[in-house]
């Protein structure tokens, strides 16, 4: 293990975000508020060590698989340790425990949280909270990749990109890694700002519009209210749902647009699945709700498609309180809790992808089992699915049950209901946010013990990271010396 | 595909059924009951209908994996469907559909009731739903290999159990399948005998004593008082406890142990995972109730252990009202509902060898991931396992959540709280029984409509037959003609 590799990357990461919170800090002293100076200090503080781990560069720049993993696990945990201090250190957040679940909410575009009243925090806060799911969404190290001529090889660059970005596989927009990192910056920035624009025109503040915007790019959803979308313009409230299904598609989409390759983006077939999903899903919830008398009365068709763009991309906004709805509308929530958003995508959840590699592996077995002769291979969009790859997102499912398991067993000594237990584990883990019962979007996640304040940060990120990072950072294995 | 074939097959499995319904006909008559005659009706029914079908000796007897699958799931529908008529036409219960969901249950070993007042029914119409249980338990098709000798080769008889016997492989006991089923059914009915006469001991009546018996060997849990096992002495509830135990463990064990080769015995490694799950579940659920001062009024440290031993084999008897314990216990309960028991028993579930595989694949690829050059191959009890058996085993799972996602929407509809959703589900595809909410121990599942009853008909004959056999059976592709 080159310890000092990853060292030298935790350090530029805390740089970077040494830069990123004086954006806060401008915030608040625009604002007017006290707090403001907090972020000031934090940024200087990180800055400083950043500078003094930064300056021994690494003579020995080997690194693999494990360097890659081990680094991005190390890079989110100390980014959302230095993150909370703000909070804490204001009062803002009276717990550190409690401003470290909520930055980890952020960072990992979660958007689960532990407050009870929005309205009493501070802009400045309000706003590191939403800015926290914009660098989230599509990565501090891909950003790092970006920005900084890193001394490493492409190779590391491939497996630091590998460990943050999610889905079963890494497409590289461009054959060199540090463009492809700018072209996803590239087409995340002006998505956004699209979206800002339209907010604003659709009646929002700059501020709201802003801080909105960051949890719709991120698929975050920590929002500025209370009553989260509830109270803006129809406008926004569409404009929302098309923005969130829009950065929950993959991106490649959007580089093969801008290229125009319009047949190659026609037959991303994960795309297809994503739209008929959210159909599917839109389609009979609008139904169920007819059928319950609510349509027309507490709940619009907005509402409807808003929710499963909300929950499917994983943001996590609400209009309406949908923990209110018939069990079927709340079960097909609960259901693409789980599948999530596209690979490559901003989005969280087990991802379309990995489901396509699961449906069409299971469609050979049977087949293998009715024929056994016949022998074919798999393929999406015509790629042929390397055994390795599948065998990696079988093993992916298993680890995510394991860990779901545990996390619900824990909970569940907090004796809440077991609705509340099971959907609290489902809205960290797929980093969504809110889930039904006493978490649902009228609730929120104050009322854990610590205990299971530090499972759910552990889910969040193991969600984000897609598992692997995490877990073979936390393996006693991993560190011990091997030849 | 070699239609004839199944067909006589078919024909076996109900000139079996007809012996079959021979006893619940001689108990009608023995306490003088009217309703024992439609035993004798449909059993010469179905004798005559067997005797058609067999007499028609297939000339062409290739038999596969294919003939093997569809042979066993047609005979457990037929077998269900004709065993649910004696309910229907004596009108003990009204509805067929009613009637069947109870038959499937009871051969599929669930023991999920849709009956509200046990005490009404007739001693025979009981003395048939526990009966099946003990049939469905070992297998129909295992028990006519053990004494017919079929026309076709050990081929044929292979594919037949390999397609009924639960778990991710199965082990010959003697290199002649017939011989081997004759093994299995001999300790089967031994461990039988030994349970009934201890129960009889424990102060049991002889027709209490050999329905649960029934019930405890197949892992089945129909009682036959409403209040299933509260009733019974402490002695029939620690025998029972042990026996539970006994039938969930895989019977090469005792195979092992009449050839006295115990040190084999001892090397079997799902038998010490199981035993552990067990300890560890009823040790954690023996503290959470003392900490909820549970413990000592409203339950015995013997019901933490019935009923972990109840849910763990998936029999699903009890002596408590489970579904009042805390949540942590609940929880646990729902957990080992879907680890279920040993592959080679009675019980059902996921089974702990599955899980044995999943494990070791998982930390086979973590380090793969950490140390990329490390190559090793799975083994459990040092015996390799084959990576067609591994994929199987993997999309095993991802087929039992999509069946089980699917079934939870459709029940969904009925519009029931979450948690009797998502638990009638488990119940019946563990094969289980009881559930919590509705369909706790308390409940039952006559509230759900027709279109959730077939549901959860298919649920329990996939979790029985260990899903592949129905779902080939349903497939549109198996019954087109093919080279």
């Amino acid at each position: 293990m080159n310890l000092s590799m990853i060292a030298y990357i935790v350090g530029c990461v805390l740089e970077i975000e040494a830069a990123l919170l004086l954006l806060p800090a401008g915030i608040g002293l625009l604002h007017g508020e006290q707090t403001g100076w907090a972020f000031l200090a934090v940024a200087a503080g990180a800055a400083l060590i950043g500078l003094i781990v930064v300056l021994r560069r690494p003579k020995n720049t080997s690194f693999f698989a494990r360097e890659g993993l081990v680094a991005t696990a190390l890079s989110w945990l100390v980014m959302s340790a230095v993150g909370a201090i703000p909070f804490r250190i204001t009062g803002q957040i009276p717990h550190y425990l409690d401003a470290l679940f909520e930055m980890v909410s952020g960072f990992t575009t979660t958007g689960a949280s532990i407050l009870l009243e929005l309205e009493r925090l501070d802009k400045c806060m309000l706003f590191w909270r939403s800015f926290s799911h914009w660098i989230g969404g599509m990565g501090v190290l891909v950003f790092m990749l970006a920005i900084l001529p890193l001394a490493g090889s492409s190779g590391q660059n491939l497996y630091l990109m590998r460990a943050e970005s999610p889905g079963p596989t890494v497409d590289k927009l461009s054959p060199k890694m540090r463009s492809s990192a700018a072209w996803l910056y590239g087409i995340y920035l002006g998505l956004s700002l699209l979206d800002f624009t339209l907010l604003m025109i659709g009646g929002m503040t700059a501020f709201d519009a802003a801080c909105l915007t960051f949890g719709t790019a991120g698929t975050g959803g920590f929002g500025v209210v209370g009553s989260s979308f509830a109270g803006y313009s129809m406008m926004c409230k569409v404009v929302t749902t098309i923005f969130m299904l829009l950065f929950g598609m993959n991106f490649n989409l959007y580089y093969l647009l801008i290229l125009r390759r319009f047949r190659d983006a026609l037959k991303m077939s994960e795309i297809r699945w994503y739209l008929l999903v959210f159909l599917f899903a839109s389609g009979t919830i609008l139904l169920n709700l007819r059928g319950a008398g609510i349509l027309g009365r507490d709940a619009q068709p907005i509402d409807a498609f808003f929710s499963v763009s909300s929950i499917m991309t994983t943001t996590g906004y609400a209009t309406v309180d949908f923990d209110r709805w018939p069990t079927y509308s709340r079960m097909i929530l609960v259901a693409i809790m789980f599948s999530g958003a596209c690979a490559g995508s901003t989005g969280g959840g087990i991802k379309i992808s990995r489901f396509m590699i699961y449906f069409k592996a299971v469609s050979k077995e049977l087949r293998r089992m009715a024929h056994p002769r016949s022998v074919r291979h798999l393929r999406i969009d015509g790629k042929r699915v390397e055994d390795g790859t599948m065998q990696n997102t079988f093993v992916y499912l298993v680890v995510f049950v394991a860990i779901y398991a545990a996390s619900v067993l824990i909970l569940a000594l907090d004796d809440f209901d077991p609705t509340t237990t099971f959907t609290a584990v489902a809205a960290t883990i797929n980093n969504i946010g809110p889930g039904l019962g006493r978490v649902g979007p009228a609730g929120n996640f104050s009322g854990f013990s610590y205990l299971s304040k530090c499972v759910l940060i552990f889910d969040m990120l193991a969600g984000r990271l897609e598992i692997y990072p995490l877990v073979i950072f936390f393996l006693p294995s991993t560190w011990r010396k091997q030849a």
